[in-house]
C-alpha cells in the first residue's frame, strides 16, 4: 500500500503514467453524471445506473450523491463490493442460481436489506425461499422479463403471471415489480429505428405489468432502459426507473448508433481512454503497447485514436496494436490515447482508473476484482 | 487474507467454486510441462517459456524446476513480478521504450542482473545506454528481428547490422543475440504448411545471425518458436532456445491448427477451463454466467464445452453465454466447463487459478495484476 501511495504522490502528469492504463477524464465524467441525473429529474423518472460498466464504488457514490435511487449490479461479487462500501438500493440484474451464489446473496441482503434480485424460474424461487427462510430474512424480487433479448428472463404474459404466483406463495419473497431490459435494442443504429424497436419491446412489459396487477400482484417497479434508449424509454408511460450504465464513459460502439439529431451519438462525452506508448516506429507504421489485453475485442471494430488525425489502429497481438499512419504521424515514445471500443469489457481488463483533470493526474480509483467472482465476505 | 485462507479451506470440490472462474487441471498441466521439458532436453535445445500466457510465478517456478533456462515476459510488470519472486533468466520480449519503463527495467536488472531485453531501434539503444550508465549497470540485449510478423522488430540484414553496431558502441549494453519470434506462423493450419512458413521466416534470422557474426558481433542466443512450431524450429540448425508459452494450457485455437499427425493438435492437453453455472433453462436454450468478461473474444470462434456433447456456446453479453442444446441437455444450476478460445487474453481476465486434481480443489494460485502495468517496486 505504501507503494501505491508513494507512486500516487510521485505521478502528477498524464505523461508519467505507466502504459497501457485507463485514464478517466473527471470533467467529462462529471458532466455525463450531471446530464443523466438532470434528465431523470426533469422527466420525473428514477435512475438506478448499472455498475457493471464501471465496477467502482467511487463512481457509484457520485451517482447516488446526484440522486440515483441505488445501483444495479450484474454479479454477486459486484453486489458484495457495493454493499460493503455502504451503497444501498442495489438491484442484482442477474439471476442468483445455485450455491454459492444464493448464500452470498443472503449475506448481502443481511448487510443491505433493500437489495433486490431478479428471478425468472420457479425452481429458483423455491431455492431462494428456502435460503431466506433459514436465514429469517425477506428477499425483494423483480421478475426478469424476456422482451426479445433471448437470454435470461421469463416470457411475457401467462408464464410471467405463473412466476408471480409462485413468488406470491413464497413467504420470504416479496414481488416488487418487473425488470425489462432490452439489451438487443440498445445499439440499434438511428434514433427513430431504435425508438420503434424499444417501444415494441416494452409494450410486452406494459401488458405483463397490467396482467399481474389485475391478478393482485405488486408491480411498483418497472425497470429498463440502456444508454441508447434513456431518452426513449423514459417517455413510456409507467416506466418507473432506468438502469443505463455506459453513459458514464461512452465508447466507440455507442458513438456509432447516432443521436436524436446527428449521426454520432454525443449526448454524453467519451470520458474514458486507454493511454499507450509508441514502442516501435518504422516506415508508415507505428506500434503501441496496447493490444488484445488492453482493449475489448468483442465488436467488429477497434479503438479510435483520440486527439490525433490520420492514424488508424489495428490489433497486433496480446500486447501490441499497429498504427497505420495515413497523414498523421507519431514518434517513438509518444503517449497516445484511444477511445475504447466497448466500455464494460474494457474496464474489466484493468485494476484502476487514473483520474485526470486536463493533464494532471488527480486521483486513482480501484476497479473491483475480475471475473473470478470469489467472495468478499 | 484470512478470507482467502478460510475460503480455500472451506472449498474442497470443483462444484463449490464461485463461477465464472478458471479451473486448472494440475495433472494435465504437469503432463504438458513434462512433455515440453523432455522434448527440449532430447533435442538439446534451450527452453525459456513465455509467461505472458500464465502470468503466474507458481507455474514459472515449475518450468524452471524442470530445466528451463529462465522465463520470457512481455511487459515490465511481468518482469517485476517474476524478479521479485526470485525467477532469474528473464527475457523481456517487448521493447522498453520511454519513461517510466526504462527506469523500471533498470530496477529489475539491479535485482536480477541476467535479465535480457529486446531492442529494435538505435534511439532506444541510446536511451538504455544513458540510463544504464547513470545506474552503473550492464544491460544484456537481443536484437528483435521482424521476420514477417510486421509488428515490432528491425528488418533483417543491413538494418539489423547497423543496430548491432550501435549496441556495440554502447558501453553499458551487451549484445547477446537475436530474438526471432514468428508470431504470424504459430497458428498456420497444417503441420507441413506451418513448417514451410516457419523455415522461410527463420532463414532470414539465420542469414542475419551469420552477417552479424562476420562483423564480429556476439550472437550466442537465437530465440524463437511458439507452441505451434516447437517441433519445427527446434530442428533448425543454430536455434539455441524456444520461447513457447501456450503449451502449458492449450486452447481452442491451438487445437485447430492440427498436429504432426491428425487434424487436432494434441501434443499437449487442454489443462485450463472456465467453470460456469447454468443460470437459465427454457426450451432448447440454456444460459451460463460466463460471457464477454469471462472468455477472450479476439478470435472468430468461442469456447468449446468440455466433457459434454450436443451443446454449442454463443456469446450473449458481458456476463452471459447462450447454450444451444442440440442433443445434449443441462439443468438449472449445473456447473459446466469450457475450453478457452485463446489462452493468453482469457487468463488476463482473472485473478487466480483454482487448481484441481480430478474433482478436488488442491490449491489457488494468484495471477498477476492486470494490464494496468503499475509498478511493483
Amino acid at each position: 500500500l505504501w507503494i501505491i501511495e508513494w507512486y500516487t504522490r510521485l505521478v502528477k502528469k498524464i505523461h508519467d503514467l505507466p502504459t497501457p492504463c485507463l485514464v478517466l477524464d473527471l470533467e467529462r465524467l462529471e458532466s455525463n453524471l450531471d446530464t443523466m441525473s438532470r434528465f431523470a429529474q426533469e422527466r420525473g423518472i428514477g435512475l438506478r445506473p448499472h455498475a457493471k460498466t464501471h465496477k467502482c464504488t467511487h463512481i457509484a457514490r457520485r451517482q447516488i450523491e446526484r440522486g440515483a435511487l441505488g445501483i444495479c449490479v450484474a454479479t454477486i461479487a459486484e453486489a458484495e463490493v457495493m454493499a460493503r462500501a455502504g451503497i444501498r438500493g442495489l438491484l442484482l440484474t442477474g439471476e442468483m442460481v445455485g450455491e454459492p451464489k444464493i448464500s452470498r446473496l443472503i449475506r448481502v441482503i443481511k448487510q443491505a436489506p433493500d437489495t433486490m434480485v431478479v428471478v425468472d424460474n420457479s425452481r429458483n424461487v423455491e431455492d431462494l425461499e428456502r435460503a431466506a427462510g433459514a436465514a429469517g430474512i425477506q428477499v425483494s424480487a423483480l421478475i426478469d422479463l424476456d422482451i426479445g433479448q433471448n437470454r435470461t428472463g421469463i416470457q411475457p404474459g401467462e408464464p410471467a403471471l405463473n412466476l408471480a404466483e409462485s413468488i406470491g406463495r413464497a413467504k420470504h419473497l416479496q414481488l416488487k415489480g418487473i425488470c425489462a431490459y432490452a439489451g438487443h435494442v440498445a445499439h440499434v443504429v438511428g434514433f427513430d429505428e431504435r425508438r420503434a424497436h424499444s417501444q415494441r419491446a416494452l409494450a410486452q412489459a406494459l401488458a405483463t405489468r397490467d396482467l399481474l396487477r389485475r391478478h393482485g400482484h405488486n408491480v411498483e417497479i418497472l425497470s429498463g432502459a440502456s444508454t441508447g434508449t434513456y431518452n426513449i424509454d423514459s417517455y413510456i408511460e409507467g416506466m418507473t426507473e432506468m438502469q443505463s450504465g455506459s453513459y458514464v464513459f461512452m465508447d466507440v460502439e455507442y458513438r456509432k448508433i447516432g443521436g436524436k439529431s446527428g449521426s454520432v451519438y454525443e449526448d454524453f462525452s467519451p470520458a474514458l481512454c486507454v493511454l499507450s506508448t509508441v514502442v516501435h516506429r518504422s516506415g508508415n507504421k507505428a506500434v503501441v503497447d496496447a493490444g488484445l489485453k488492453a482493449f475489448s475485442t468483442d465488436r467488429p471494430f477497434g479503438p479510435e485514436p483520440f486527439g490525433i488525425e490520420g492514424v488508424a489502429y489495428e490489433f497486433a497481438g496480446d500486447e501490441h496494436g499497429r498504427l497505420v499512419l495515413a497523414g498523421g504521424d507519431v514518434q517513438l515514445g509518444d503517449k497516445l490515447r484511444f477511445i475504447i471500443p466497448h466500455c464494460d469489457p474494457t474496464v474489466n481488463l484493468y485494476d484502476r482508473f487514473f483520474c485526470i483533470r486536463s493533464e494532471t493526474v488527480e486521483d486513482e480509483w480501484p476497479i473491483m476484482e475480475r471475473a473470478t467472482g470469489a467472495p468478499y465476505f
